[in-house]
């Protein structure tokens, strides 16, 4: 009996040019095309290489609910039958991942039920750290320093710790923590050095010193890059 | 008069799968081809897309000597005039990095000294650290955990530090670090955990425990993962 193969997919921050030969190849080669997609609205990771998705692969979208917070372990449970299921018929599945597969996001989760059972190919993709700090044309990291990425959504006290003793630092997943994370910079005296970058490499892509942005308005995909010393 | 344009474009890890579509079209389109590469050796940055790069474009290899530590500030002050001169004549010039341009590397200084009087585009890579977790199969960072990634140039006691309160780390420029990462893995009781890869991507790559490799054999593109309760 022949199973298929799982390929999670890094399709990069947005522009369907940042996607990879790799990740361009096996997902045309794929019988089914599988991605996670908020509650009622359509599928970010989709949209970056909707134009190369043919109507003849199945599509299976695993539906995320909008609130913040982990989404139930249920919808991974599914998502894994259902995935499995594809396999089981002999059928590669290609997952489709915003980003890199590896670097946050959705595919973790479903890699850690499926891994076990079914041959699962990773192709890295070009992350959002990395398009973030090419959109503000700013080197992200060099030498002998240390990077630390750190997620918007830590209590405030450990965002504050950890940005202290960081040579360079992105904070991601801002959204409605950038209030917090302003306060933070502040208090730092990091908020002059600060950049921000909304949508890398999007249409929408939108790149500004931190301290010029309106909290309020901030989206979850945005980022804060902190470097000291870049003056 | 027309200036010519900068791209740093980034190639990725060393399979020639991995380039993105942009940096194939831009470095396609480019009149000079600029790349790092060692001493009487050959340029890695070059044979990741050796099989795109036409006879007609002229080529410019920046050459750094072969021992360790920062190489002297003239080399990138010469590479850097050389560039502005094929700029000033109007030719367009693609700089090519293995994994991403602002990830380490070294085109951050040449960029330094050009962008402030050049039209610059960085198009971003997939870098070695999103390159290493796929190739360990293993995630490099999820939910709300913090990654940071640690150049084992630094100083044992500055390492062992930074490692002590990651949930995430990668330590990058193994080389002749090694064995001092060692040590500091095992008095932290992370050597079970870490895992080794070496050349990911490419033909060569490895992927092992830690705790099996001998440092004296480690390359300088070879990195740790460590993850807190990778178990």
């Amino acid at each position: 009996m022949i199973i298929g193969r799982l390929f999670g997919l890094g399709l990069g921050p947005g522009d369907p040019e940042l996607v990879t030969l790799k990740a361009l190849r096996l997902l045309r080669g794929a019988a089914v095309i599988a991605y996670p997609a908020p509650e009622g609205g359509n599928s970010f990771a989709r949209s970056i290489v909707a134009e190369c998705i043919a109507p003849a692969q199945r599509e299976i979208a695993i539906t995320f609910p909008m609130r913040p917070g982990p989404p139930p372990a249920g919808i991974y449970d599914n998502a894994a039958a259902t995935i499995a299921a594809e396999l089981d018929r002999g059928d590669d599945v290609a997952f489709l991942c915003q980003g890199d597969p590896f670097f946050y996001g959705s595919f973790a989760p479903i890699f850690a039920r499926l891994a076990p059972r079914y041959r699962v190919e990773i192709v890295p993709g070009v992350s959002s750290l990395v398009a973030c700090a090419a959109a503000a044309a700013t080197p992200l990291v060099q030498r002998d320093e240390i990077v630390t990425v750190i997620p918007a959504t830590l209590p405030e006290a450990e965002i504050a710790r950890r940005l202290a003793e960081c040579d360079s630092a992105a904070i991601i997943k801002l959204g409605r923590h950038a209030e917090k994370l302003r306060r933070v910079l502040d208090r730092l005296g990091m908020l002059g050095e600060a950049l921000y970058v909304e949508r890398a490499s999007q249409a929408r892509e939108r790149v500004a010193r931190f301290a010029e942005i309106v909290p309020a308005s901030v989206p979850y995909f945005a980022m804060a890059l902190v470097r000291h010393g870049r003056g």
